[in-house]
């Protein structure tokens, strides 16, 4: 598992040649970073007399946090095997015109198959913006700088997970499914960062 | 080192209430991920006959690549370390009013020192998104997309790292020296923001 190595070998793994891990694994390993921000502030919180009448909230914004970072780590895993099938169908060599269909036809699944981890990403980024949103009210305000940080990384691995959808989309035949697949993605967008943006505003006019 | 742990050890050290690994190594941390896919995109570009023309350039950007890289994984511990004598100095207890100037000059001195290890991440991040617009018009078409993740990471990672020298400018006494530092961050903003967003307008403006 590459989240098993280092993190050191990772950015090396990551510098490589080598196709994975990619931006859509490390937009995943961002999101993971963004999260276990907003769970150190909700940890900072627990058991913070001045902050007594949000302890429940906090409990709760924690135990949906450490489930989405560890929905985030698996997925830097998941989005490199998702990545195996459509290297294979881009390396497949034709001469006839039944090969030729043969490779468009694994193409074309492969590319709807790498859609689907980062569209995930997407989805968890999202969820994780909403309690950095809840965190910027309830969290201790010792740590609202970590609030701003870990909102901003959130963003970025949801604009960055996004980016590996569109390139999938793009190189699809079947445009049908290549507009539905982009709504979803704009609409998560035009959801998530103004939202970000919103909270990483807020953060920064309490310590500038 | 806070880096030798494995990635999902790294994540859940940062998600405990404990004060280190905090906001500031965890935007170190992104933007060494950032210029590891800047990294990624050379190394697919290197050796390619569609691309003998920039080969030279291409080793210029991995050698400098490489050094970023490294002095961004070293800066992840760097700010682990400088946040200690701010940890020491905000619990230093006082009685009398001798004990009371002790602890402010501790804190005042640790304050600035806290600043230095984000402001270098900062210079870091802002060169590793020049680097990505080089690589935007000579790295290899097949990986645009990866250019676009990783000046997202380099930006956020340069405005995490700002929000980390705010949070102690905010809290010195000595207001012309806050002055100074905030100006430096400023314009390090001013200058990396745009042009980070940029380069990720003109990779989706190819991949949309």
């Amino acid at each position: 598992m590459f989240t098993d190595k280092s993190c050191t070998d990772f950015i090396n793994m990551l510098a490589s040649g080598s196709p994975t891990p990619g931006g859509g694994g490390a937009s995943a390993m961002v999101g993971a970073l963004g999260v276990a921000l907003g769970s150190m502030v909700g940890n900072l919180t627990l058991g913070k007399k001045k902050y007594e009448s949000v302890q429940l909230d906090i409990k709760v914004i924690l135990d949906r946090a450490n489930k989405l970072q560890n929905e985030l780590i698996s997925l830097v895993q998941a989005d490199a095997e998702a990545f195996e099938p459509l290297s294979k169908a881009y390396s497949m060599s034709y001469g006839t015109d039944e090969e030729k269909n043969k490779k468009d036809t694994m193409l074309e699944e492969a590319l709807k198959q790498a859609c689907r981890v980062p569209l995930e990403i997407m989805e968890k980024s999202l969820e994780a913006i909403s309690l950095h949103e809840e965190l910027e009210t309830k969290g201790t305000k010792i740590a609202i700088s970590d609030v701003g940080v870990g909102v901003l990384f959130c963003k970025t691995a949801l604009m960055g997970a996004s980016t590996n959808v569109y390139i999938n989309t793009k190189l699809m035949k079947d445009r049908e499914y290549a507009g539905i697949i982009n709504l979803q993605v704009r609409k998560m967008l035009q959801e998530g960062i103004p939202k970000a943006d919103n909270i990483y505003i807020t953060v920064m006019s309490k310590i500038t």
